[in-house]
């Protein structure tokens, strides 16, 4: 940094006062030490098919050096396929964060800028992005970042969703909401919501409502069918969690073509990569392999919440990839540092109301074992007399 | 499309109306079927280093299930090294474009949300996003993407820049806007701009300016020293075009640690994917085998400009992997037409001022042969008398 032509406390003016106000969202930990039992971030534990890993294989040559399909065209008609629609009402995204970063963008005005707008675009709500707390912590991010107006609305006590009756005498909820963000099954609670429930929540709220459904497939059902019936409803999908592929960044939206043409609009021209595409492609060729690991991971999660319980944890019901627990012995934050300490990473949010759960990711069933042992092996070693009556760690 | 609950009209109220105004960038054509001779997006005709191959290849197996590192950490380290600076002075963006985007957001306000401003972000330039024209084609639908302001600058007929001096008698550049993008050397004129030219602009703006490099790899210098000593500066460089990996989406950004930490605090979680990151390392752990690419795309360069001068066309100097040049016999138009029969893609804009050129990426030199090839046979079927004195095509 030779010569500086600016005062230090001038380079601030260069950064829109908004940016400096950000909090950035911290993902979960993602460790450069090898050797630990990563159940932090909720990537599953299994490989991609060996399928997928062939095709991709077989796309490192000299194509690297060609632009990728600026519109995932082929990747889009297999999913219309795959969901019964047009390739007109699917986007792809560089991991479905990217279009939930889109989604506020093309639905929500700042909320600095309605004293500009006029009709719609003035009222309040044209600038409100709306959740249910807690889910994906991503989503304040996202409004904060566009300057748009955060409308967060409590989840009841056992984290259900209120019935729109409730929403509407309870006042908190915005029916004209211009983007109301739905996680569902829902993050960190991991628990899903009825398809008669949503489509009532989306019928009611004349926004546009996205149904974020990242952990679909570890569910007992999903709610594509709202976004081929309802113009004002995206559903979310990703191929990171269920379908292996965290690395490669590919997730999308399903719904109207007008919502997904204002979409593509704002959409970067090639904002997926090419090999990500053809890991994608090669995914939906093999779904069988998918829906197998789909249940081993139902199996080890319930068999790891049997564990939990018996160790004295309370294991809230999941149709997620992950537990969320409220642990016995030490608080959640000193397990965190326990749990490190053998080298076992789970996720743990300082958000008041959540700071007593750990959100635990499904592994291998040896991954399983090895946290319930760990958790024996912690609350063995206390002097509480919380020691369990398990066989000894 | 069973039930729409809105009706038709009802749909754009959905879509903010900045959005519904929008014409999106239209990017180069990716063709579908094979055999055609691809001098249109600017892509290099050699691809990635064998090593490069190799470790992608190396690379893809089960880690595709994890999330890939946030901040591209090893990939930001080596750019340092590479550029003689710290890694807090580099972010890494999916594509350069990414970047660009995520530059007009960071330090640009949307014009509408000026009349809620306080002082620095209440003034007209607070909102402004500045270029050259002609210039990179994607930076008016960026400003406009943002709501912000465009501030287009002509450059001279030569398409030279022009000096402070004239800028300032000009009273077209603002020397307060937000945000100036810069690209050097230029596209699609090919021109480059010396270090001393482009120091004092960015010098005399008291905004941020990007220089983007995208194709400085085939021009005889670089301008990094300005964004590693000027606190404003920010320089944009590519994996895409020199190092033969449009296909993975991987550019970044060099500059002063408060401009890097504030593009950091708006950018997606995972914007990198895994196997790019992978690529983007071996490449510079292998620079030589690209350097010896970027010698031989600047010999057939000279090669084609010599053998289109022959054919009567108007060959603007390059330091570029492309040509711009005004086409003898047919309008531009009409050769792009001519050309695609031939099965040689070229591009061609429509922009008033640029409609008479066409752009030509560099290729092979077996390319550059069947290019000159098809130029002699489309001048020499006319019956201008045009007809050229080399060989018979």
């Amino acid at each position: 940094m030779a010569t500086p032509t600016q005062t230090g406390t001038g380079r601030a003016r260069w950064i829109r006062p908004l940016v400096q106000d950000l909090h950035a969202y911290v993902p979960g930990e993602q460790p450069k030490v090898r050797g630990l039992i990563k159940l932090n971030t909720n990537e599953n534990p299994y490989p991609p098919s060996p399928k997928v890993l062939q095709a991709v294989q077989g796309a490192v040559d000299g194509r690297l050096r060609l632009y990728p399909n600026p519109t995932c065209e082929r990747l889009r008609e297999k999913l219309a396929r795959l969901h019964g629609c047009d390739s007109e009402q699917v986007i792809v995204g560089n991991g479905s964060d990217e279009l939930l970063a889109m989604a506020v963008r093309c639905f929500t005005e700042p909320a600095a800028a309605l004293m500009a707008g006029k009709g719609r675009s003035k009222r309040p709500s044209a600038a409100t992005v709306q959740y249910f707390t807690p889910s994906y912590s991503l989503y304040p991010v996202l409004s904060d970042t566009h300057g748009s107006t955060r409308n967060p609305v409590p989840l009841k006590a056992d984290f259900s969703m209120p019935t729109v009756t409730e929403l509407r005498r309870g006042k908190v909820w915005d029916f004209d909401a211009a983007l109301s963000l739905v996680t569902t099954p829902n993050a960190p609670s991991g628990r899903s919501y009825s398809v008669a429930e949503l489509d009532a929540l989306c019928e009611a709220t004349r926004g546009v409502v996205v149904l974020d459904e990242a952990y679909v497939d570890f569910a007992r059902g999903h709610a594509m069918e709202i976004a081929l019936q309802r113009e004002n409803v995206l559903v979310a999908r990703t191929f990171s969690k269920a379908y292996s592929l965290c690395f490669q960044r590919v997730g999308y939206f399903v719904g109207h073509p007008a919502l997904i043409a204002a979409l593509h609009k704002i959409r970067d021209s090639y904002n997926v990569n090419g090999l990500g595409q053809v890991a994608a492609e090669a995914t939906l060729g093999d779904l069988a392999y998918y829906r197998a690991n789909f249940r081993k991971v139902i199996a080890t999660r319930e068999r790891l919440a049997a564990g939990l319980a018996e160790a004295g944890f309370s294991v809230l019901p999941s149709e997620t990839n992950f537990l969320l627990v409220t642990p016995s012995g030490p608080p959640a934050r000193e397990w965190l540092e326990r749990l490190r300490e053998r080298k076992i990473l789970v996720r743990w949010f300082s958000t008041p109301g959540l700071d007593s759960y750990l959100r635990i990711s499904i592994g291998t069933d040896g991954e399983a074992d090895a946290l319930l042992r760990a958790v024996r092996a912690i609350l063995g070693g206390r002097s509480s007399g919380q020691r369990l009556g398990g066989r000894p760690a």
